[in-house]
């Protein structure tokens, strides 16, 4: 199993490594430590030897960071995450703050006092983080402080070893672009942009320019590694050796110099000037290397984000291989669910049931499920209106009749990233929940239907999701769709259709298509498929060609929870040609006469 | 008449001006000079002793910026009058660019060397503006030379006095809330965020905080003027004295300390600190006189511009009344145009009459038409499709049969500020037409129908103006809403439905909706209402309250140019409940009976 359910968090931890990393603070003359949730690589993703602020405060969540001062400590946590903060830490060590509406540097904005020194790791926060540390100090008389080894690594005397899963090749065959083509592209844009070199400190962005793949963090097929690419010559890779086989170390060696990692700070120094780097990805560490080196910075966006995010015609071919393979995976374990007595069921039993459906189907069409793309979210009940509920053995809930259960889950296979959303049914439901249902389902398919010209960003199409859902007196606290990579991350930018997203929608981009409606204490409803942004194509009797999405997700939508007449005509006939396809393409993939006939029944016109 | 549509302009004067202005930029010591089409107020309509780049290129646009070298110049203007630029200056003497491809700040990037001395009038730049231009100068090292006096008035002999119009006082019973009150709102906003001095230089904040109007530009009741606003004590007005008479004086001695206008620049320097001033709107020399007193600056946003955009209950009532009186006059003179043979008319024509119409119906309602808002814009058969056409003797176009005419207008009366827009068929027009009215109006219907929760921004709803439009493959390149003072501006901020609609809808807040579709060389389609934003509402079964829009603009839209099978239900039901409250509220004030048979054949049942 990829998921695990396990919560260890010992409170009583707590109290001796905060008392222990005082201490370290007092050695190095710190008032006040950051300790974020990150790692060396902003990840999404951390691997366990990262896990340092759930070390110091047992605080298990994605997202957080404490602030620790001598006589009192912090751990701020976003909403989703109170509770849960305030059982895993020790409420004697740590105050839970909040993360989103008073986050640590409005908090140290209050709290700064003149010649206080303020420790952090410049390997955790970015360029652009430190600068706001460093500004915010200046303004107030105090000292920002970057500490030369991190302090918590020191209390930690059995901190797990950093990962070193092998590299893999990610074939051209897949990536659709042969990574000597990527690195001369971006070579020629340097040249352009007279910037000398670039340093890549995403491991996205070196898995997608190298063609390479890893396995060094959960649900992320990345390695571990940095590169210093120059305007002329060869690249300089540096990842550990023995995370390279005899055959991808040759292939390697075709493309890029090895370098070991711990070479990386000295060529920093050595790098052809102005070196360009991203300040939201790169440490603070790079950039303070290269400055006191005399190299000349230029700041901008890691050149790898734009050319990723649009998918050449061999990733999306694979996308929707791997798009109907998961649906063949969603089917079968949907005719399952429904075969079952849902009162029977938990919110883990589902979550494992999924896996291995998804593990067996991946086995039986010859491309094995490689990781699912983030733990799965699965509700039942009030728990589907938590936003980005993970179950674990404590929260597990037990399914009841009528209520609906929200599985929001994705896989990771060689040729794609699959995320899809379903809501299932417990039995016979209310006629407000299959109300609540339809007018997501509305907005779901007012995304999938639009049209749009060129320029237009995901910021100017998200109210289309929201729109039947306002009308009638609902919204959702989150964005409508987030980009996806080609086995890569199930979160990419820059694409989003959300208040956020600014960054034009282009062709090939693949995103998200998931608004939702939450009751809290009550259900929650989702549905989510994932898109990918067609060429312009004139339309009949206009003047301006225009975009729009091909969906990929490809599994059927709960016919027993749609209000048919709260359906346009339109909608209907989206539905219904999305149904046929589905059908169409699925059927062949199924294993069983039973699930067969479970499509050809899930998939009748409404 | 307010409109005027002779267009003064002589390119024979413009050699001797430029050779003039050249010497007295030798005498400076200047390589280059700016000339924007600006005044010392960043007014959006400047009066004729600010027209200096009229004067000197020859040019009268509203909109553009010249580069003066010693050996070449550009006038630099959008799209809409790349032609009239060329036939109005002397292309002897300037050649003509592109203000907002290749902007003038752009084009000094490319042409700056070390050494060159740029000079600015630094009361017609923003501080903003004015530190671009000196962070551009610092990179390139050129020297940004603030000028003393502007070169421009040093050769314009003849150059217009400033106006010298009489304030008058707009009274409470209009305003809604005492200008004292306003005043303390201020100064207690300005003690909580520690600020000891604001400086107001937008003559249209001035007009709201003090509950006066002026006439010293065209189309905005504007006094100019500026005031020092201290968080504890008097503010001090700078204004002439001659406009001010017996009443008006004691009024304002009431409230404020009068000053003459030369004792501004003195004042700034002994200012109470810290000072805030609006980067965007305070002139360059505001900034640095204050600094050179040694003085703190705040830069934060001119504080009236948010509470003067949320209109009060007093203030909206004005603005029915106002509409009502101005959809009266619109009835009239639509029931003149479709009395009239088109076919016999022009655009100058249609203007005058609609501009006669207003000014009886105001004389007749007992509320005069103080100024029409804004140059109308009547644009016959292609000229419709011309973003912001503006009608002159020599563009004046006859409309011809299967025309459509659109028709874009607006009215000051002491009550309220209109801006309507609507298509008139020249007789029979095509079904393509009526096709692609229908298609805006339904953009239109759209925005009056929206739903929106708190915190919804307008770049979050333009779309829904736009999805009909999309969907058929157009689009238009301008914003779908601005906002509207109440006896203001017919353009004013923050708020605005459009891709740089940023600032979130509050209650009150007045803005324009205005879909629209051209096709160049052919026709224009523009359907304009004005719209206010309304207090959050439940709404039944659902669990948000909802903002809406209540809408201002009473006149019928040309059911004639309407496809009813194009429209659902819900948008034919929007517009026959629009046409029976224009009925209902608009024959009570038509002159004729001739002019109510009109509007009840106009809004009948489709």
């Amino acid at each position: 199993m990829f998921q695990n359910f396990t919560v260890k968090a010992d409170p009583a931890t707590v109290a001796p490594r905060l008392k222990a990393l005082r201490a370290a603070m007092s050695a190095e003359n710190l008032d006040i430590l950051l300790v974020p949730h990150a790692d060396e690589y902003q990840n999404e993703y951390i691997p366990a030897c990262a896990e340092r602020l759930a070390f110091l405060t047992g605080f298990t969540g994605s997202a957080g960071e404490a602030l620790v001062f001598h006589d009192t400590a912090i751990l701020f946590v976003d909403g989703r995450y109170t509770i849960q903060a305030a059982v895993q830490t020790d409420p004697a060590c740590f105050g839970v703050g909040d993360l989103v509406n008073d986050p640590p540097i409005s908090f140290l904005a209050r709290e700064l006092q003149p010649g206080m020194r303020v420790g952090f790791d410049p390997w955790l926060l970015t360029v652009a983080q430190a600068r706001r540390l460093e500004s915010l100090c200046e303004k107030t008389g105090a000292v920002a402080v970057a500490t030369q080894i991190n302090l918590i690594d020191r209390i930690w005397t059995d901190r797990p070893a950093e990962p070193m899963a092998k590299v893999t090749l990610h074939p051209v065959s897949r990536a659709g672009l042969a990574a000597s083509r990527k690195l001369a592209a971006m070579a020629k844009n340097m040249r352009a942009a007279k910037v000398a070199s670039v340093v890549l400190t995403d491991p996205s962005s070196i898995a997608w320019a190298l063609n390479i793949r890893g396995a060094d963090v959960s649900h992320t097929p990345l390695a571990l590694a940095r590169m210093i690419v120059p305007a002329r010559g060869r690249a300089t890779l540096f990842v550990e050796g023995a995370k390279l086989d005899e055959a991808t170390r040759a292939e390697l060696l075709a493309l890029v110099v090895l370098a070991e990692p711990d070479a990386f700070e000295a060529a920093l120094a050595t790098a052809d000037g102005p070196v360009m780097l991203d300040p939201d990805r790169a440490p603070a560490l790079v950039g303070v290397l290269i400055a006191d080196a005399g190299v000349a910075v230029v700041e901008a966006r890691d050149p790898v984000i734009a050319p990723r995010a649009a998918k050449n015609s061999i990733e999306l071919k694979g996308a929707a291989a791997a798009h109907r393979r998961d649906g063949a995976a969603m089917a079968a374990f949907l005719a399952w669910y429904d075969q079952q007595d849902a009162a029977t069921l938990d919110e883990i039993t589902i979550v494992r049931k999924l896996e291995a459906v998804r593990t067996e189907t991946g086995a039986r069409l010859g491309m094995p499920l490689r990781d699912i793309s983030f733990d799965t979210i699965c509700g039942a009940g009030p728990n589907g209106a938590i936003n980005h509920y993970r179950v674990d053995e404590k929260s597990n809930r037990k399914v009841r009749a009528g209520d609906l259960v929200l599985l929001d889950s994705g896989a990771q296979y060689d040729d794609g990233t699959t995320d899809i959303t379903r809501v299932l049914p417990a039995g016979e439901v209310s006629d407000e929940y299959r109300r609540h249902f339809t007018l997501v389902l509305k907005g779901m398919i007012a995304i999938s239907l639009a049209r749009f010209p060129s320029g237009t960003r995901g910021v100017d199409i998200d109210v289309l999701a929201r729109k039947a859902l306002w009308d009638a007196g609902f919204d959702y606290a989150h964005g409508t769709g987030h980009g996806v990579g080609s086995y890569l991350g199930v979160h990419e930018g820059p694409q989003s259709i959300s208040k956020r997203g600014l960054a034009p929608l282009h062709n090939g981009m693949i995103l998200s298509n998931e608004p939702g409606l939450y009751v809290e204490g009550s259900h929650g409803i989702r549905i989510e498929n994932l898109i990918v942004v067609t060429a312009p194509k004139p339309v009949p009797g206009g003047i301006m060609p225009m975009h729009g999405f091909a969906t990929l997700t490809l599994c059927p939508i709960d016919r027993r929870l749609i209000h048919r007449k709260l359906l346009t005509t339109q909608e209907r006939r989206w539905l219904n040609a999305y149904h046929a396809r589905v059908r169409r393409e699925i059927t062949p993939l199924v294993e069983s006469e039973a699930v067969a006939g479970w499509l050809e029944q899930a998939t009748q016109k409404i």
